[in-house]
Parts: C-alpha cells; sequence; structure tokens
C-alpha cells in the first residue's frame, strides 16, 4: 500500500528567527540552515518576512535570503511572510511568487500584532491579490482557536464563525487557508469541529495548520488534523519561536519531532529524521538564546528507568 | 448529554516522587501534596511504593504514607506499587487491598529493572494472587510499546506479541492491565493498534495507559487511547518523574495539562484545572530539583506575539 504523503511546512527561518533576541542572525548561518532543511528533505519552506527591519530586526536581510533561495531552490515550494502591500511589492519585485498574509480572527489581537482593523485587513489581502493575480497568496489566519485577549470562548469555539469569517477571503480568491493556533491554547475536539466546518463549507480551499505547543497539544492537535485529512502541517525546526515570555513552553511545533511522530506512523513526510534532528541540534548550538520546544533534541539517551 | 467520564489514576507521589534527586521529601510534605490533589478532585491515586529503601530512598516511608491515606481517604481509589511478594505482603498487612505489580514486556529490561526473568516475574505475580486473592493486583507492563536497549521494532510494534505476552497474566486472573509507555517511544498508530488488539482478546480486561512524554507525543498517545475507549489514564502532578538523564523532556504526562486537554474537550475528569495547576505549582516550588515537563506550570502570561 502507498504511503500517504503529508507535506510538512518548515516555518522556523520565518516563526523561529524571527523571535531571537540578542544578536543578528548572520545572513550566512540562515542560508546554511537552509541548506541543511532542503538536505534532509523539507521541500516546502517559508525562510522570512518582508516586514520592517525595526519591527523584526532578525529578519532584515530578507530580500538577500530571496535571492539566495529563489537562485539555489527553483523546484522547492518557497513563501515569505508579507503583511502588506509593501511587503508584497518587494516579494513580488524579487520574482517570489508565493507568500502568506496574516490577519487575526480575533479583532484585538489584530489590532495589537498588525495595528488593524478586520477591514483594513481584508482590503489589503484583496490590493495584493488585484495587482499581483499570479502571486499565490495562502491566509494566515491567526488566533483562529482563541486569542491573548479574548480567551477561547465564544466564536473562537463556533466553527461557524470561523467559515463566515472566511466567506470574503474565499470570495477574493483565497485558495489556501493556514489555520494559526498562535498561542497554543486549541484542543482536539475544537481543531476537529473548525477543521471539518471549514472543509464542509469550502470543498476546493486548501487547509494548512499552524500549531504551537504551549499547553502540550502541539502534537495531539497536529495527529487531529491528519485525521481530519489536512496534508499540510507547519512546524519549525527544533520547536524555535513561538512567546519567548512563556520559558521552556511556547514554542512552535517542533518539525523533528513531527517528523518523528509522522515516519513512525507510517506518514510519507520525505524529510530523513537523522537529518531533521541534526539539522535542528546544530541551530541549538549556533543560537543558543532561541527559545527550543523540540523534544528530541534534549534526549542525550536512554536509560532503564525504576519500575 | 451527559459527559463521557475519564479517571486519572495520579501517579505522581509514586513514579514522580521516586526519582527526585536530592534530600529526602518530607513525609508532611508528601501528605500535605496528597492532600492537595484530594482537594482538587483525584479519585484514584498511586501514593508510594513498597520497595527497597536502598533501591529508592525517596519511598522509604511507605508505611507511614500508607496509614495516612487509608484512614483519611476511606473513598478514594488507593494503590501502591509492589515489585515483589515481600511488598504485597507489607502493603497488605497495613490493609491496603489495592497494589501494581510490574513486569518488563522486555526481557533485557525487566532483568535491567527488577534483575528476574520473564518466568520469574510471572511466578511472582502468581504467588501475589493466590497469597491475597481479595488484592486488587493491576498489572504494570513496562516497556509495551519500546525498550531502552531494544528499541521498538519487532514484538513492540507486534500487537499480537503483547496480546500471547498477556495470556497467563490473565489466566492468573488479571483484571486491569496498565500499558505502560515507559521511555516515550510510543506513537499513535502504535498505541491504537495494541490498545485494539487487546481489547479485542480480553473484552472484560480493564485497560489502563500510563504514558511518558519524552518524544512530545504524550498527549497525542493519550488522546489517542482515549479515543480507543480507555478511561483510565495514569498522570503526574506537573509531569514529575520520568528520566532524569534526558533534561527537560523526559517527564510523566502531566496531570494538569492532562485534565486541562479533557475538560476543554467535554470530558468529565471530576478535577478542578485550577486546584490541580495551583497544587503542581506548589510542588515544583517545594521540590525544585525535580524533572517537570508540565507545560501549563511554565506559562506565565499570555503575549500578544508577532504574526
Amino acid at each position: 500500500m502507498e504511503k500517504k504523503k503529508i507535506n510538512i511546512v518548515e516555518v522556523g527561518p520565518r516563526d523561529g528567527f524571527q523571535s531571537v533576541k540578542g544578536d543578528f542572525i548572520p545572513t550566512e548561518l540562515k542560508k546554511e540552515i537552509i541548506d541543511l532543511l532542503i538536505d534532509a528533505g523539507v521541500k516546502h519552506l517559508e525562510y522570512s518576512s518582508f516586514v520592517s527591519p525595526k519591527a523584526i530586526p532578525q529578519l532584515a536581510d530578507a530580500a538577500d535570503v530571496t535571492e539566495y533561495v529563489l537562485k539555489k531552490y527553483p523546484d522547492i515550494d518557497l513563501l515569505a511572510l508579507v503583511p502588506n502591500m509593501r511587503g508584497a511589492t518587494n516579494a513580488y519585485n524579487l520574482g517570489l511568487r508565493k507568500v502568506c498574509n496574516v490577519v487575526s480572527f480575533s479583532a484585538s489581537h489584530n489590532k495589537a500584532n498588525i495595528n488593524r482593523t478586520h477591514e483594513e485587513s481584508l482590503n489589503a489581502y484583496r490590493e495584493i491579490r488585484e495587482t499581483y493575480p499570479d502571486l499565490d497568496v495562502v491566509l494566515d489566519l491567526a488566533t483562529t482557536f482563541g486569542c491573548p485577549f479574548e480567551g477561547k470562548a465564544g466564536k473562537y469555539s463556533d466553527p461557524a464563525a470561523v467559515v463566515e469569517f472566511l466567506a470574503p477571503y474565499k470570495e477574493a480568491g483565497m485558495t489556501v487557508v493556514n489555520l494559526c493556533d498562535t498561542i497554543g491554547i486549541a484542543d482536539p475536539a475544537q481543531v476537529r469541529a473548525t477543521i471539518t466546518a471549514v472543509q464542509k463549507a469550502y470543498p476546493d480551499l486548501g487547509i494548512q495548520v499552524h500549531i504551537h505547543d504551549t499547553r502540550g497539544l502541539g502534537m495531539a492537535n497536529t495527529i487531529t488534523a491528519v485525521e481530519c485529512g489536512v496534508t499540510d502541517i507547519q512546524a519549525a525546526l527544533g520547536g524555535l519561536g513561538g512567546c519567548p515570555f512563556a520559558p521552556g513552553a511556547s514554542g512552535n511545533l517542533s518539525t523533528e519531532d513531527t517528523v518523528w511522530m509522522l515516519n513512525e506512523m507510517g506518514y510519507d513526510t520525505g524529510i530523513s529524521f537523522s537529518k531533521i534532528l541534526a539539522a535542528a541540534k546544530y541551530t541549538a548550538k549556533m543560537i543558543p538564546e532561541g527559545n527550543y520546544s523540540g523534544h528530541h533534541i534534549t534526549i542525550e539517551k536512554e536509560t532503564p528507568c525504576c519500575f
């Protein structure tokens, strides 16, 4: 029987690097880590953001990295985050043809995160779509499952509300939505209900998930999404990223842990576990100030335990 | 609709305390933490082990704690671990009527852990059963899903082998088996296959699971067991325990994280999340040298994140 294919979308170089405090991560090191990722079998890579260097100093070299990856990896599915029209223009002019654009399901988080109303975000999405019709624009729906200010009751636990929120984006030509558990507050029942509702409402819409591990449910929510039929899973090398104010607990879902689970379960991720683990360990060594949630990188050796 | 009930079997005072390096945890503190657990709603408690104080110095006060809990909590489902006949006799003579007895599915791990062959372990189990017919004896099947020496290929990925191994125990009167992922190496597909096979072979056998979070799959494996119909889930307060040689990664499944997930999903655990979290935080404060894998205890505050 042919193995079922799962596409891992590696977001470490974007969502991981952006939150590293301290020294600027040298561009050459970024490129080196990207090389390791591709060599491990990564085929889908969110490699940077076109954002204000004031807002996210770590990704000030987005243009440089873009030129590098576009030239070296023409066959890899490459994308970068663009928060606005300016970012989209910069990316497009460098030759990139796939981006993601973010809006928060939470109005208060959207204001705090990108200083926009929901209407302004929708208009910006439409403008990007209309200006660059040949640009793939994944919609990152931040705080799909809960908000740091509003919790997870109300609309966050009402799949119909998510479906309704997506309607104007669908009308504007959205082909892929990335349901983001930005603060790691989702539970498997909620993930299942939300995905099922979106699938039913928009059968031709591509669905990805972007899960954080804040409460230890990262893998449970991810496997639930896979069981619902989602084939595109975002994850970050070493679990680097997430919120640096919840030490030890709040990183992204770790790519190598996810690959280990899916490979063990008989899915085809196309990624070598030993190579991706080596890449994660190397990253943790070279960027020790990062916030890592990955488990495999901390396993020194097996021990017999007692009872 | 009535909520489905899940019984959390709290094992922190046994599996958590036993592995704490450093100073002896004062008996009064153990009793205090047990009080907090019961007050939070815990109804099933593995509170200590009747083992050699040389092997496990932290649990040298098992008799004292037994007298305390039997007197104070007659309505709680109490049990202690007994590795052998001597432990069973000590527990029985104090009035305890429920214990667990451990054998490793891995012959090499059984030898390393309790210095016995499989035949010797089976004989000891039979002797306990025959000597104390009114003593409930849960069988802890350590390394059900993989072994620190042997990996997880071969019989660990062959549910029929687990079923076969359990047959003589079933004949000897086993009513409950606790399938233990001792080193945290299971994956959801393996958990599902193993549980389903055991359920099919022994429809009247009670099944519990005891999951470690070494590779970040603790919650994914647990929710898979629940989906298979398992209603008795072991967990340890704060995720205290596991293997101290895999820093930060290898604790038990955390009770408060598990309660949070199940409560959020609409299951009835009967446990107050805020109270069990407070108990976990208190434990981590009072026993700072412990190895904790719990996520909620590390969350300081929600933050807006960026994108």
